[in-house]
């Protein structure tokens, strides 16, 4: 963590002018911290502290800055300057780079790169989005599987030196073909001359260069590894993926899952960034498909017209009623969601839940319904408000729907997620929604049903 | 990932009592795979799998087993079986397995112990739960400072094995103090006269053992390191954390936030392990404070009985209307707590974000509010249902309360995240479910003020 004061020392030094003091105090502080700093810098300064920076630190501080912020550090550096940090920089993040910029800042960087950078970060960004093409860097270390650990070694101090990790080093083939991988950690325990092919390591684990976001993580969260060969049908090696990068595209997954649960559509991109257009198309889909959902208990409520003519003070409680249905479906839906998605929970396992989720509801539908009755009690004993003479009833009522609509909305929040995951469908997508939907028109019917099985003959 | 396939073999193996058939397929398969595939088998064959396996890789895949499973292979198991498992633990793999497993198993497995491990596990554990010291294993490889690369890869190669990792080394002093870590890669690339302490690496970065959780995990993500040393006050070294135990605390940290959005208090232990009383009570903490929130709407409808009781039409649409601005709310919240948490947009952004939102706000409304007006339009001039003679007028006021209701879900889903982190709370903890009590309850005096204005006369 970068202290406040280290910002404003940066910021004092680039504002004088003092050059020598501003390299000697950022050569101590780590390129992700430089980021960080730069971030929070007013924009004229920015350029300063980045200009103070040495050639490959510039680069290593690029990467780690926002997208907006490196488009506008490449207009207010020389097309010199931009030069030398774009081809400092990783494969992967180079491409990535090129990839979010604009189209024209794109076309710029393009005029700036070296035939191979350039030839590099075309095959990268071949790859459909979101796969394992587009995260591999092609800058790995290899060996033949011909060579013994210590042939090995002396291989790897030639050749290791800008390689995006040396954890972790490929045998490749003649044809190109990902044989094994061993650890460096391995090769410098084993004995110099041991073929490399009989250095014990874990099985080999490959992710296929199609392979989606879901699955690079979940292959390095199962196995563990810093870094993971990429290869296509033939089993040729083309890159790897390194754990860090890993932890970035855990992050956005994480992100989708908690917009998706929140009921819009994946940003893909910064909120900042997103254009004002596509943000409000992609949230008003969600909200328009829930909107007609919702429809339904304006029809529910039609249904029971004439029961709320007779007896107003039915109508008070419907918020309350739906709204705590609502939300015991909800808690119900993230927990299943989240065990399933762990794997804690299996598909076969829906019966049992089933059973601790009618318990757990009726449970919850109790407590809440006992606290509604005693609200409704006091508030008449009070006389903060009159639900007329038959006020006993009224909270009965609520109590019963209560119960009713909260185990309701527990086992349907519950099983849903089951249900979308049996049908092939990502639980994470719309169980929240589509359980808000469907306790809330529910509610209505049980609230209504209770009301008529209660009332009648007194207030109904 | 485990075919299904082979997961039968296994079984059908294991059941004929085919052992080495059994042993050399297991050989093949990672022990992340076996571990997978244990799960699924019947208990009977799980043992019968397990006890097939070589005894480092036992070790291993035990490490990998939900705890519910190492309990029951540790019960079917022989006391000798269990203590080869256990010591061929990593240090924090079984001092978290002693931690989760009942106090009875966990006796059991403390008797198994040398009296080496004991100690260690003893002092993983007095580090307080989800701090650092909890996720660190001792077992790393040290060098001192004032070696040569060319020694310190020697003694690497002596001492080395059995550690976490190797990929970092540390230059650890006589007083156990942390001055440096270097990269063996770097090592390996170094002339081996090179003093190790001149080898440029990046700045230091070290985590202390007492850093919670949240701490742990941005210092991986911001550092992209696959290895961290954890330090007490005096800068001693006391472990490392590796990047596969911050992947699992990431999922962990995931979990508890997509609980929390659900509005469930953090369960702290896989669904199926929490006892029915601990969760019932967390969910109902959770839900009567909402529903206490949520009772404020029966008193603003209690506000309202006379417009009620006079056009019960009004009462109809109740639901829809609450329930857009809930929605809305939600997509602006987990769309801006995830913008905060990953840095996009910063506190003082706030009053960007307000005029960007309160234009999406209202363009979703209007939306919305067009979809409402033509369904009653459409529904009253199909005859599906009879709205009474100033329908249109109806209509007008859904729609009016439409583009305020969804107008100030929407602010008050966008501004919420921003005041809690501004009063230094975390935003994810309690703004969904704040958000939709605040939106309920102003939606309801939103939609009655417009029907009293566009009503008057007429129904009202």
């Amino acid at each position: 963590m970068i202290a406040p004061e280290v910002e404003q020392d940066l910021a004092q030094l680039a504002r004088a002018g003092r050059l020598p003091d501003l390299r000697e105090r950022l050569r101590r502080i780590h390129p992700a911290d430089v980021a960080e700093a730069v971030i929070d810098l007013p924009s004229r300064e920015e350029a300063l502290v980045f200009r103070a920076l040495p050639r490959d630190k510039a680069a290593q501080v690029f990467a780690y800055l926002p997208s907006p912020h490196q488009e506008a550090l490449i207009q207010s550096l020389s097309a010199e300057e931009v030069r030398e940090v774009v081809s400092g920089m990783a494969p992967d993040d180079r491409a990535r780079m090129l990839d979010e910029m604009p189209a024209e800042v794109t076309k710029r960087l393009l005029e700036t790169l070296s035939p191979e950078d350039l030839e590099q970060s075309r095959v990268l960004l071949g790859y459909p989005e979101n796969t394992a093409g587009r995260y591999m860097t092609p800058n790995y270390a290899s060996i033949r599987p011909d060579m013994t650990a210590g042939q090995a070694l002396e291989h790897i101090r030639r050749t290791g030196r800008g390689k995006e990790t040396l954890n972790v080093v490929y045998m490749v083939d003649d044809q190109g073909r990902l044989v094994e991988d061993v650890r460096l950690g391995s090769l410098v325990l084993a004995e110099p001359s041991t073929p490399v092919r009989e250095i014990p390591d874990p099985v080999l684990v490959a992710i296929p260069v199609h392979a989606d976001r879901a699955e690079v993580l979940s292959t390095f969260q199962k196995y563990g590894r810093v870094a993971l060969p990429v290869v296509d049908d033939d089993a040729r090696m083309l890159g790897i993926i390194t754990m860090d990068d890993v932890l970035d595209v855990a992050e956005q997954t994480a992100t989708d899952e908690i917009q998706r649960l929140g009921g819009v559509e994946t940003l893909d991109a910064p909120y900042a960034q997103v254009s004002f257009v596509s943000m409000v198309k992609k949230r008003a889909g969600w909200l328009s498909a829930l909107f007609l959902g919702e429809m339904l208990t304006a029809t529910a409520m039609g249904y029971y017209e004439r029961e709320i003519e007779r007896a107003v003070v039915l109508a008070l409680f419907v918020p309350l009623i739906i709204s705590s249905g609502g939300n015991s479906g909800s808690q119900a839906t993230s927990l299943i969601i989240r065990a399933l998605a762990l794997k804690e929970l299996r598909l076969r396992d829906w019966w049992k839940v089933m059973g601790r989720e009618v318990a757990a509801g009726l449970t919850l539908g109790v407590v809440l319904g006992v606290i509604g009755l005693a609200r409704i009690i006091l508030w008449q004993h009070l006389h903060w408000k009159d639900y007329g003479p038959h006020y006993l009833l009224v909270a009965f009522t609520v109590l019963a729907a209560l119960v009713g609509v909260v185990t309701f909305g527990t086992l349907a929040g519950s099983m849903l997620p089951f249900l979308l995951r049996r049908l092939g469908f990502d639980p994470a997508t719309s169980s929240a929604p589509f359980v808000a939907t469907l306790v809330d028109v529910t509610g209505l019917v049980i609230y209504f049903t209770m009301g008529s099985l209660i009332l009648r003959g007194t207030l109904l």
